[in-house]
């Protein structure tokens, strides 16, 4: 379902992504989509600020930033997007049982997405992470108790007989496990040392690798990950 | 996309439903979609218990159930369940744009969804609901004042010129925003009192009046909420 039309818009590009500027968060599962697919659009919130996504919001495209518009279709939700995207540039399968299968995953992600970030905000994301540090420790106990080592395990398991996740082709689940453990990396790099899996190490060098994601992820467009975003790296929530 | 095969079926099904037993959960977003596309299925943990669900897991179909069999097709994720099902049966829109925006709601709802969850189970789904009371009733507090008029007036929002969310059909997001609303109205039976609004009313009511969903809420198969799932009627954790 390529659209021949994305490759002659130039600077003026179909797409456009709003998302908040300073940290990589959900935004960057879209960015690797499209880096990829290799489509032009336009990151409004890295270009222009804060004031068009709150515009945008007032429209009810959806609850929460990542937001997409293509022509008439507005959307939000990271995955709903990644699945768009996807599907109309070869990042997902045809076969339709095959295509339910990656937006499976990559809501399984997601779902993993939600339990890191709510490691640091446990009770409130209207409070700081300092206002509920004691939840949060406690939350943190249980994840590298049980939690992390279980959806590694999960992951990983999808992988042993193949390079990518679903039907071993290259799909945006697969670009999305790629930022999840680049993630994890980030935010518990000693827990990440003792847990994570050949299978998941194999597949980011895999991930790293593929072209034109290689030239986005040495580009000075990928952002760094920090501590205002899903992954944090707050030492006393890694492992000992 | 309906598929004449489901008719000729019978008694054996050719979708299969793995949810567990005792709880409408997850599974009965998907419930709500097979009853009113009227299509066959077994309903695996009703009729065998907890065991063949346990099975399951092993072969990695999913992190958690709900699981959906059809074939070589196994998936797990209730957003992913829905829109497979939505799509061959008529509940989805056939423009792609549109599809998405049906997928990205049912993705919003599953957001409220976890959201109601946590506030029972703020820390840790490996402890009881007693052990984590404290945090719980923070949430509570958090999610009364803010977030569940938030929730209210964004879906709200989508239905003050329609009767159902895109493009004014039917689609297996309003399945589940019914099922949402239900579970609001048995968790916080106060704080739904004082702030549903409208719309939201009358989408109860459009929802409850569609046939042949109303042969199955009206029957002995809808199960009621209680205290295992994620809407549970815990007096505290009402408005005062």
């Amino acid at each position: 379902m390529l659209d021949p039309f994305i490759f002659v818009v130039g600077k003026h590009s179909m797409y456009q992504l709003y998302y908040w500027p300073g940290l990589p968060g959900c935004g960057e599962f879209i960015r690797l989509v499209l880096e990829h697919a290799k489509v032009a659009y336009e990151d409004i919130g890295l270009r222009q600020g804060f004031e068009p996504i709150v515009a945008m919001k007032q429209t009810i495209a959806g609850f929460a930033p990542p937001y997409f518009v293509h022509g008439e279709t507005t959307l939000a939700q990271m995955p709903a997007i990644c699945m768009y995207l996807g599907q109309r540039h070869g990042l997902c399968p045809a076969d339709h049982g095959d295509s339910t299968r990656v937006l499976q995953l990559l809501l399984t992600i997601s779902d993993t997405l939600s339990e890191i970030h709510d490691l640091h905000h446990p009770l409130s994301i209207a409070k700081t992470y300092e206002q509920q540090k004691d939840a949060a420790l406690q939350c943190a106990q249980e994840f590298h108790q049980n939690r992390l080592q279980q959806w590694i395990t999960f992951y990983s398991k999808l992988l042993i007989e193949q390079n990518w996740l679903v039907r071993n082709n290259l799909s945006v689940a697969d670009l999305a496990l790629f930022q999840l453990v680049s993630g994890i990396e980030y935010a518990f790099p000693t827990a990440f040392i003792k847990l994570i899996s050949p299978e998941l190490l194999q597949h980011q060098a895999h991930t790293r690798r593929l072209q034109p994601l290689k030239n986005y992820l040495n580009s000075s467009r990928r952002q760094p990950f920090n501590e205002t975003g899903i992954f944090r790296h707050y030492k006393e929530l890694d492992l000992a």
